[in-house]
């Protein structure tokens, strides 16, 4: 049974920040964002986590084995080397949008992300033990996005193309499965799912197909943490990629 | 008249690199593909550029005042410090859709993606003079996005209303307006644009809200560069947080 | 009983590949060493770990309660995201200086540092076992440095004063002591100690003064990782600040 | 005639920061520092300047070519991404010694480095014209470190002898020739130099081989900026290589 543990990182009052006492160069925002963003991947990371970016100034976290104790250390090194801090909420589900829901709300419980006085909030609950099989992470990618894309359309419309088929698998993925999906660079997403069965996903990819024209295959694997779960499904994808196949379920996620 | 100067930035034969000889960690992916980034936001921003991550191994620069000998020694840093290698397209044009095309083309002359041949392509045309009017760029942003959303839906779904407002935006003021618009975190927009008078930015936010229900405010400035057209459109947008407009456009955009 | 695990980080073949086909923009040599020195910080560090930039192309950890798989991981980061590899050689020993020999003889033992074919070794031998007394660390400080150099003398005689100051009390550590000594920065040294009574810090310091004209004052704290013990050592030093003492022995240390 | 600008960086109030409100965690600081420089060396570094880390709270740099406003642009970019501000002193003479005792005075006559109220200081003289003649760079090597020490001593032992080498280096240099010395990793030293003729290199190198047991070699070039005199004088060190010189004077710095 899937069990997923997410930590929502916002950073706080980030918004006036950006504007006081006028605003500023654009250029060290997104150095600032795009730094931090490494950071917290390289800190949870190493630990078996992954960080997806989503906004920058709110980001989602699979912290499956990390305890509050790590959550507590990477908060404490980001305060001692950044200008800005940030607050944490972690919630625990079997489906990994409820799990989202539990997170968010430990941090909105806490005040406001523009209340000045809400500093480092470290809330909600974390998982006690782990198991082999707490995480399915499904590897979404477009087939041949070199060759249809990159090599063929100009920069942009390769972009709108992959951003419109992203919007249609996120939107999609969550309100019929329950599954939280990032894009991930590239022409690739990463998806955390709750327990679903093949059939799943053969109807995500016809739905993206059929929506917005763009054609997927995809990689699933398990495990007991995002890198080792999310490891299985890059593996599972390149068996796709073998053998055409549009769906590849690995062992781990059965 | 507008003369907007794109670079198109592409990592040379990255996705057979990220499953050579197996695949690669995905953290270490994000941290690569993120830092890279800053650096070159830090790299083409201390010289008036802006960097948009856009799919991160296909990243859109807009690059007015940097001449070519600037464009080598990024691209030269980049390979002393990095396992990867880049390619850049540089395109000039009154229309930044166009410019972008030209970019495009100029890499995709000199092989495919994923050609292991094709390292380090840098061509196309950079702007002779360059003049206050070259550039107009508009920095869109969510009203009320903290207390509308974050601070009360769960961040996933938070994260879904503004990106579909985003793909709205993005899609809609390139087709109508041959402009370019990029996510730059948080409730953020920034787009490149042609020459466009103030009907065409009312028109937008109207046409956004009503397809995608999400309530956007813009400011304009004009500049010779992307930071000096950028800060001015940032100010215009801290005048409409006060005077509660919708548009405000920069006497330097005029 | 103290027992230090020390890691020395090399990188492969560097010398050759700084040269490779011409020698290398400096500032970009400058930015990959720093920047691979923070990334192995903040990886070991994350887990207690504390590493010493030294040479930048070789550095020094103390890397008590890391292992195996871990250095592993931090190798395989470092090829992913650099374009360079490292090798690590581990020992382990009371006596730190002799743990460097053993942690030196694994690298060397599996070909020069310049070898093109030797590449991530990672040999040596892991403390089984961790306890509360396996490290000692000393933090060595400059008393009154900014009011007595760095507000008074230009900035080469000052930095030229604590070289010679750190010079003295690195090697003196090592022959009278066994102990290893690195200048982490400002007017601070950090030494990992075999067990040493407080004769043998008041007697370094004596020395020091005599030799180098430097006055230093040292915490010096236990523990089973080096963040732990080094936490404490810098608690002892705030005691020396407070109550006028050169040396403050922390209960952990005793 | 040689005529360097030297900038002295200091990180405001850098010591209480450490400590407040208490102790920070090392790795932490260590990370931050050597970013900081990082960020800096390529800052300056891709105006054609060079950062010497020195003290890490104190870092000394050869800003030729770089005009007031892209000092400020630095600072700025810094108290944007750090959590800490940086205070720039400026100086410029024929002598590396002289410029820097200027750029020292200029931040002492602000304040004292640990004076709450002193942030982001900006001041001293630059350079109004460039010419080639401007800067000599020399680039010293110890012959044959590898096979000599790191693969034969072990790793403490080799550091101590490159450092004792150093220090002589450092010191003789600059009290007999008012050159600046700066260790840049591995066995590197780099130097500002003031006019010299070859006989001073020479007299250099007996000296430290005399005095500290350790052989060097020397490359030295000539440029209007620190990364063309050092470019040349890296492809000078070559020749010394190829050849067997001690001393290699490129025709840029005659
Ligand atoms: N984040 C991430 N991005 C990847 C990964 N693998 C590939 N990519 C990205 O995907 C882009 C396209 O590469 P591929 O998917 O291999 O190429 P393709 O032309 O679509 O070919 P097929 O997928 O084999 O049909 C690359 O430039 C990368 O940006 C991965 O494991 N993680
Ligand atoms: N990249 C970027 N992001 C910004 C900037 N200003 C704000 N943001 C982002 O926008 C988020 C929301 O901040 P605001 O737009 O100030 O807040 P709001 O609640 O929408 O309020 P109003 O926009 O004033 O109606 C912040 O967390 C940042 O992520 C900026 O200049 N650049
Ligand atoms: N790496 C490191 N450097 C530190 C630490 N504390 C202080 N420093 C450095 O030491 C420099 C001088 O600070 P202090 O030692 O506090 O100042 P001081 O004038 O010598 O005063 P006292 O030591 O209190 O006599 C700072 O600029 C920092 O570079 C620390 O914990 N770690
Ligand atoms: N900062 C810097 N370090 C360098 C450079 N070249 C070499 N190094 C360092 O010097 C170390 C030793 O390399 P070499 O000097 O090539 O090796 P060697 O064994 O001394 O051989 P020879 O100098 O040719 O006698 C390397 O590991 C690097 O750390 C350079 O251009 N800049
Ligand atoms: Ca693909
Ligand atoms: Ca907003
Ligand atoms: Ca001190
Ligand atoms: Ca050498």
């Amino acid at each position: 049974m899937p069990n997923t543990q997410v930590t929502l990182v916002q950073i706080d009052n980030y918004g006036p920040w950006t504007v006081t006492p006028e605003p500023r160069r654009e250029v060290d925002l997104q150095t600032l964002q795009s730094r931090l963003y490494a950071d917290l991947s390289q800190q949870f990371g190493s630990r078996g986590g992954y960080v997806f970016f989503t906004r920058f100034d709110n980001m989602i976290a699979v912290t499956n084995g990390i305890d509050e104790s790590v959550h507590r250390q990477v908060q404490t090194s980001i305060r001692n080397r950044y200008p800005v801090t940030t607050s944490f909420g972690i919630g625990v589900d079997p489906s990994p949008a409820v799990a989202l829901e539990a997170a968010t709300e430990a941090i909105q419980d806490a005040g406001s992300a523009q209340d000045a006085e809400r500093r480092e909030v470290l809330s909600g609950s974390i998982l006690d033990e782990s198991a082999d099989d707490d995480l399915t992470i499904a590897h979404f990618d477009v087939n041949d996005a070199t060759e249809r894309l990159t090599d063929r359309l100009d920069a942009f419309a390769t972009f709108a193309h992959i951003e419109r088929g992203y919007a249609e698998l996120m939107a999609h993925f969550y309100e019929a499965h329950e599954g939280l999906a990032f894009f991930v660079g590239g022409d690739n997403v990463i998806a955390v799912c709750p327990d679903l069965d093949r059939a799943a996903f053969e109807e995500t990819i016809a739905h993206v197909d059929e929506a917005a024209g763009v054609d997927l295959k995809v990689g699933v694997g398990g495990g007991a943490t995002a890198e080792s779960a999310g490891m299985a499904a890059k593996h599972a994808l390149e068996r796709c990629r073998e053998n055409g196949h549009d769906v590849d379920i690995d062992d781990s996620a059965q």
